[in-house]
């Protein structure tokens, strides 16, 4: 079975349409295509309301002590949905322990974070906002917050009919993740999945081939091209201390089992190529370079540079297009708005 | 002619539709609507080529050494064109020393920066990409970023055609000018002055009243209510030390001139209800106290509770409609793009 499908596409044996059919069958077996409306997710019924609720939450940055940074700041939607920063700048110049990930595609990730500790993206929106080291925020200031401006007190109450106190942190997380839930991006993978033999170019097919025969699709595999399932970085050989940082055990800290230590969520690959930089360390920068370490600390594969430009062409064809968004107006301050604080408070 | 206006319009000899008709004719002496066209500007003709490659250069963070900041993050356009904090926060926590202006028609205005500094919006953009508490950046480095993304270069190329080397620092200003000149918001009082009576209210007819009779129009007056002419904040009276920092010399900065100490830029005053805190240093978050403030110390005048009330009424009528912009997708970097920094130089 093994370099079945790389040995396929290189015959002439086949013809295009039957080695593509025989491609897009057994990709099948890994991947899923993008669905073509918004994803249902659990507990948070996904309503218009909802999402324009969300979306003005995602831009606001009085979510922050500071009223510098908002969850678009980290999960910039003009940049592919992360900073592209190592690990992000937060309140009070701080840097952040983890590369931030990319929000695009997020709500069909199994759970949130590189360590998977958020179980979706309505628990995940609440961590940023009260990170020290982030947007520096408490639930009760950032309801003072929404409170103080009437238009919020009205949107809650649109988004959530028939809840006696709507304008609440809970439901703040709740409109966030129904927001993101419309951050979908189909790409020339899923038009390749759904039929179109012309989607991916000869390059980008046999790098789908040798991403499956090699062992890839084992972890990044699913409708995301991985972000579900965890697995320790440096499965066959550790990578050094300057990808795989000795502090950060990963999973770990979520589970305290042994056997979770530098175990990570296998990162979700839609978008990769233009989310740099990559790891939760955020260390490499460059594509061909996360590739080749990934074949050897995960696979114990030493590929060829043939095949690592044929794998990366792959992963650019998981480039999906954004959804137009249109940036929304938020409500002024008013008297009873708390104001921002640049204050670094110490714990 | 003082107080013709207020009692013009508190009387009930004339009819409605008369006394609007006065008061707008009294107004169209001292202000203009809005165009319902991009503004032309000097030395820089509008395409849209080049409004879209502004942009993206306004919402590109790149722009900034630390990779954190990019035009959009103090000149937010979902709260009003600002940031809405006292003084801006840039590279490194450092605090800004003024408090950032709202971009939103700022086209029109005469000069740029509380002190005029800056002729027009193409210097003016030029400013914050190198100031060390900003972005932090130089035009050196951020020509290496623009030319190491090609589809930068593309479309430089396509905004300033038959250029030959189009992709430069220079030309990064005048597309950002070339996009801000877009960002036009006309409001309820565009609407009363191009003849419909009932965009004001009758207090913000009084309002509107009063404040051409009191003298407010003899500062902010143009199309923008403000934005040109240079004026001592403290004409009558220097408000105390907390709202006028005596460090901060304002004009005197750019003339060198003893008359110029203590002197700014009569502020733009359109979208003032919604671009709070007020005056150059930020220190009043209240429009009402703002008022009272300037009603003492340039004109010498104390005004009742509900004067004070009518004036802000009339300013609420200055906040416009948004143009709906919808965000770019920006150019992911390569291998020759600079990487983010962090660091704080000491000059």
């Amino acid at each position: 079975m093994r370099l079945t499908l790389t040995a396929l596409i290189a015959t002439t044996a086949l013809a295009g349409a039957a080695q593509a059919d025989a491609l897009r069958d057994k990709a099948l077996d890994y991947f899923a295509p993008l669905p073509s409306t918004v994803p249902a997710v659990k507990d948070n019924r996904i309503t218009p309301e909802k999402i324009d609720l969300g979306k003005a939450l995602f831009f606001d940055p009085r979510l922050s002590a500071s009223g510098v940074f908002s969850c678009y700041s980290c999960h910039n939607l003009t940049t592919g949905g992360d900073d592209n920063l190592e690990t992000s700048i937060g309140h009070g110049w701080q840097k952040g322990p983890r590369n931030a990930p990319t929000v695009l595609n997020a709500v069909l990730n199994e759970a949130q974070f590189w360590d998977g500790r958020a179980d979706d993206l309505k628990a995940q929106a609440k961590g940023p906002v009260q990170a020290g080291v982030e947007m520096a925020n408490t639930p009760a200031q950032v309801e003072v917050t929404l409170k103080s401006l009437p238009q919020y007190v009205d949107w809650f109450a649109a988004a959530f009919p028939g809840e006696p106190e709507p304008t609440n942190f809970d439901n703040m997380a709740k409109a966030i993740e129904a927001f993101e839930a419309t951050l979908i991006t189909p790409a020339p993978f899923d038009a390749f999945l759904n039929g179109d033999d012309a989607a991916l170019t000869e390059d980008q097919r046999a790098g789908l081939a040798l991403f499956i025969d090699k062992g890839c699709s084992s972890c990044h595999s699913g409708v995301n091209v991985g972000g579900h399932g965890y697995y320790p970085f440096g499965l066959i050989e550790k990578p050094g201390a300057d990808i795989l940082p000795e502090g950060d055990k990963g999973r770990f800290a979520v589970t305290a089992t042994v056997d979770d230590e530098y175990v990570f969520r296998a990162a979700p690959l839609r978008n990769v190529a233009v989310t740099a930089p990559y790891f939760h360390s955020g260390k490499v920068w460059d594509l061909k370079t996360a590739v080749t370490i990934m074949a050897e600390s995960q696979l114990g594969e030493t590929m060829s540079d043939q095949e690592v430009g044929q794998v990366v062409a792959f992963l650019e064809s998981l480039t999906g297009t954004m959804p137009p968004v249109t940036l929304p107006v938020l409500p002024a301050e008013t008297e009873g708005t708390p104001r921002p604080t640049a204050e670094i408070k110490v714990e």
